[in-house]
């Protein structure tokens, strides 16, 4: 089987190994489309190279079918369409109060363990969620980002007939945004790249560039000046911090889905004034997982435009280059298979 | 009657006025006490000239009787005794969804009119909450800080066997930690002026010096390394807004009380990663003075030592120089009958 290695310097290897049979526990998993999330992009520019044990087989937002199963998996079968919630929280201790999905000693399976740009996966089984047998699992590749956005949404505690307000529309705010839209929110995304902006308005979302528009006076023109029920922090620039807490109305909740690496200027006297709440969100639970595979299932919303490009797992080390140098794309995958 | 006026300039006139009798919809109060809060001590200062019309006649921590009541004002008699929640909300918009207390355009009486340190006091039926008949009318002054703690706490969540960490021991940090405690809660306190350790370890309260003792250490000490249910932030100041985001655990609750007039550092990257919550908490609703009402009716706690000093109402101005000069006292009361 192929299997791909970062090896560090912005270089992966693609390589030749037996398959290995699951062990107990695991099952085996003939992987479909993996897609290249900004984490993995991250990975390739170095910046993780203190977290990632070299060489090691990157990669998370997958699909695929079950090809083998472990001594003692009982729930799937040989066939079964599936994803994997790529969180390992095998070493939760009771500090972490049962909130598994980010207990303080989680692995992120894919970063800190081998993950899914390779044809054949073992995997333990208790991260496999099972599809629907008529799925499409190049819409399927898109379920871990998609568990993201709901995680995030059902955070916010958005309610229909509210206002959200996305803060950027790369893949993950445009994947907030379709959540956001479909619990019955009235969205606005704010982004500044014309062909996102292009993007999002064919798919009839109101979409504001900030550089052009006054942010503050469109939402409150949209939502007679209650302003935003719900912000989405999803561009992780200081601009939007600075905004963020200017768009929010009263008990606004503004939801933290960017990762700002260095401590960051944020007007707290907002909070105080408007009973702000900031809401930090991080990766999903089972539930989001369950959302997001409801969502592909119905496939309702336009996800196969979200897929820009794919290419081969051969060719990985050519996607990563082509997508550093294409600031307009969304989500690329790769065909694991090809 | 007396009446004291803040003219500018860090000065106090102090005149003697004809007793006005209350329009319709108002009561008349005869002012018991009235504590000076930070605010007062800013306004006191000049900080808060523009928003201030001089001369004025401040304060809105106060307690009293009716001592007449205006046209069509139901509900009163002369002689109860009273505190006013000192929030004029008459201008509220829909647009402020129902959120009274905070509303956008919101006055707040003692600031943006006038306020209670006089001997006779005009105001609105709407603003007062009746007293037993029985109750210390200069306990009843801590009501107004208590109701900002009671806010503060309910809008944390917090539960009893959670634990919260105080940052800042001064009059509303303290009145936090009580009402933290009275609900079960185990309470640490992170202080550093001596003086107000050594009160609050008076109270039987766990209190840690944060220039002493690595709070972190001692907070993971003290909660089987779960570290902070919930921190309420009222220090003000940078060092507690960086130590905040890591000595709340999983999940944690922040509360914002201290107000932060400009911008500041927040590490953003707890929030994402720990799944933080920032809570912005603004004054108070009636249930929380109603909560406030109740403390100090049971008077189960040592309200009485807050108070470290009472001066006569005439004696304002010397109240104002006195209290900037004792950084160990906690509330000064003025005796506006006196």
């Amino acid at each position: 089987m192929l299997i791909t290695k970062y090896e560090g310097n912005k270089t992966f290897t693609v390589s030749e190994e037996e398959i290995t049979p699951p062990n107990a526990g695991e099952v085996q998993i003939k992987v479909a489309y993996c897609g290249i999330c900004g984490t993995d992009v991250h990975i390739y520019h170095g910046m993780m190279d203190k977290r990632v044990a070299m060489p090691q087989t990157i990669g998370h937002e997958m699909s695929g079918e079950i090809s083998a199963l472990g001594e003692g998996v009982l729930g799937f079968e040989v066939g079964d369409k599936v994803v994997v919630r790529p969180l390992d929280n095998r070493a939760e201790k009771p500090s972490d109060k049962g909130i598994s999905h980010i207990c303080r000693d989680l692995k992120f399976i894919g970063i800190d363990s081998p993950g899914a740009m390779q044809q054949y996966w073992n995997i333990f089984d208790f991260t496999v969620h099972k599809l629907k047998s008529d799925t499409d699992l190049k819409l399927a590749a898109l379920i871990e980002p998609l568990a993201v956005a709901c995680h995030d949404v059902r955070l916010s505690g958005l309610k229909a007939g509210e206002t959200a307000v996305v803060l950027g529309g790369g893949p993950i705010g445009m994947l907030v945004a379709f959540v956001a839209k479909s619990q019955g929110a009235q969205v606005i995304i704010s982004e500044v790249n014309p062909v996102r902006i292009a993007m999002a308005k064919s798919w009839g979302f109101d979409v504001v560039s900030p550089v052009e528009t006054d942010l503050k006076s469109y939402v409150e023109s949209k939502t007679e000046e209650k302003l935003a029920d719900v912000v989405f922090e999803v561009a992780g620039v200081q601009p939007a911090l600075d905004i963020m807490t200017e768009i929010a109305g009263i008990r606004g909740r503004i939801v933290m889905v960017a990762i700002h690496g260095q401590p960051k200027n944020v007007n707290l006297f907002n909070f105080f004034w408007k009973e702000l709440k900031l809401i930090g969100a991080r990766v999903y639970e089972p539930e989001d997982y369950e959302k997001a595979i409801d969502l592909v299932t119905i496939n309702e919303l336009p996800f196969e435009e979200l897929i820009t490009d794919v290419q081969p797992l051969s060719n990985i080390q050519k996607a990563f280059e082509q997508n550093d140098l294409n600031p307009n794309g969304m989500k690329v995958l790769l065909d694991c298979q090809a």
